[in-house]
């Protein structure tokens, strides 16, 4: 039976992998740690198994004597506006809590981290592969994200190398679907909560910028494959996403016709945007050969409304709802979103 | 009057760096703090200065009270076999240290910290200007100094963009001279001490790669330049080098006819070894007009040569000695060396 701990589960994410590992019959503690600065209680609220554990702090610091057999680190948030905000405590999140919980990892343990498709950069090549060194700004706005993505996967991959740590690391790309925050401030919610909300449409850029839209089950589906469901020899870091590319425009002209012609506007970029982002799944292929995206952006794209529209339900259709959902939450950030992320 | 610390002040580039800070009136109490991992209290020896306090301590883990008007952040083995054994505890001196240094440094103190030119990785562009993302592979052996680098330059700039943080980071390229460790594993301090201890001299690869050879006089002025001395609107990273590239081979050949024609043997090549490095000095020229690399190599190899062996006489010439001169150091690594690092 397997201990097993999860930092950030009450995330996006987070709360997604909480449900599959829940499924595994082998798990015989599931501890969730989670300081709820961009997570929320409630995506853990449905779940009455007794196994779950939930413990509320920065993973930096987490104060425990367990040890883990499996430890899976998606403490970070993930969305420009959240991580520009408070940089210093992104890179902590990110960096700080893997020296953590690798104190807390049982010897011969697994360490799984989700990482991010944002360690390419402004990809100058596309679709990328793992092996891209990527094209980041490591004195930019967007960099206590990238770098600490980066900088934790050196340190896992290089504790890989010199002392065998069993160890997973997935770079997702531009996953959306139920569970984003209202306020996440990326273009799949930040398009939904302002249809739903009876505002514009905001486009930033000219909307002609592409992204690998995953819907999150497909991406979640991977990464339990590569976490824990298969056997393989593939020890690098995997891309998980969805490889066909549409623009930030195309999704935003989509959600505007499910909504009956939401007006569109448009806004200027926010720094350092990349232009494009499309997974190489050819690793993915070699480990998961079962595994593809079967959500077409359409489906997933309607799907995330249904629950968007289910989720801002119980408060009136206000703008000055969104992001005040869970009474345990920091108080919320004013943030503008920036649609293309 | 200031109170300053240095981090790695017993250290190759901090003990210099030691040296130039106490020829400063203004400075009424200066900590060094150092592990004396790579850093040897000898380097600090013949200083006699009452203003000097060394504080044998890991950098991330410091325990004090006090606080400091200006912090120079130098911890951080610099040499490939070094860095490449231990790269947690790399990682870890260099962020985590950072982290635990922002602590430390009085409101509107400033906060200096010596990056690297391989934050470039094996570069595309020569010469590599502050602008150029670079190519570092964020899961090879060598990711826990270039990344570590790179991510400690992200919090410092984001703090730099979010609070005003006053910020001076450098990146060095190829510093050489008098307190490297004779141990130290990069090339010119590996030539030498082959050529005085009767060995032959090793290049790894065809020798052919390049590099910018900076000696640790011209180089640790720059930096004081950036860090003190000159006012500057400048506020980014800044390359600190000498422009003049030339080929490891061409450094090796010189050694060996200083001493009379010793012998070079090839080796292969370590893993990511860059194939070049020169920096643009355009931001340099701007920063500090009046600097420039007046050392060329023959000379600072020269000079180099002679200080290893004083260092080297009071121990018979044999290989044995090397790494052994310091009784409160830890116990030396047995290294190969990279002799073109």
């Amino acid at each position: 039976m397997k201990r097993v701990l999860v930092a950030g589960g009450a995330g996006f994410i987070g709360s997604h992998m909480c449900d599959k590992l829940l499924l595994r019959k082998d798990v015989s503690k599931l501890v969730v740690v989670d300081n709820l600065w961009t997570g929320r209680a409630e995506n853990l609220a449905h779940i009455k198994d007794p196994r779950l554990h939930f413990v509320r702090s920065d993973v930096e610091t987490l104060q425990t004597s367990d040890t883990f057999d499996e430890i899976y680190h998606f403490a970070s948030p993930a969305s420009p506006p959240w991580y520009m905000k408070e940089p210093k405590r992104t890179i902590s999140a990110n960096l700080l809590g893997a020296f953590r919980l690798l104190d807390l990892l049982k010897k011969g343990g697994r360490f799984c981290f989700t990482s991010s498709s944002e360690v390419y950069g402004d990809p100058l090549v596309s679709p990328q592969p793992e092996s891209y060194k990527g094209q980041v700004d490591c004195t930019g706005p967007r960099s206590s994200y990238d770098e600490s993505k980066r900088c934790t996967e050196s340190l896992l991959f290089e504790l890989q190398r010199t002392q065998g740590l069993d160890v997973r690391v997935v770079r997702p790309f531009n996953c959306y679907g139920p569970r984003t925050r209202p306020d996440d401030g990326r273009a799949v919610s930040n398009f939904i909560t302002q249809a739903l909300t009876g505002r514009s449409i905001t486009v930033f850029g000219d909307g002609l910028q592409s992204r690998s839209w995953g819907y999150v089950d497909d991406i979640t589906e991977g990464f339990a494959r590569y976490f824990w469901m298969n056997e393989t020899d593939y020890r690098g870091p995997l891309n998980v996403g969805n490889d066909r590319e549409i623009s930030v425009l195309d999704v935003a002209k989509y959600v505007s016709s499910l909504m009956g012609g939401v007006p569109i506007v448009f806004k200027p970029s926010p720094p350092q945007d990349p232009t494009n982002r499309r997974p190489d799944l050819t690793n993915a292929k070699y480990v998961m050969p079962e595994w593809s995206c079967k959500v077409s952006y359409e489906e997933g794209v309607a799907k995330t409304l249904d629950w968007f529209r289910a989720e801002l339900k119980p408060r009136a259709p206000k703008a000055s709802a969104i992001g005040a959902r869970s009474p345990r939450q920091r108080k919320p950030m004013q943030l503008s979103g920036f649609s293309s992320l």
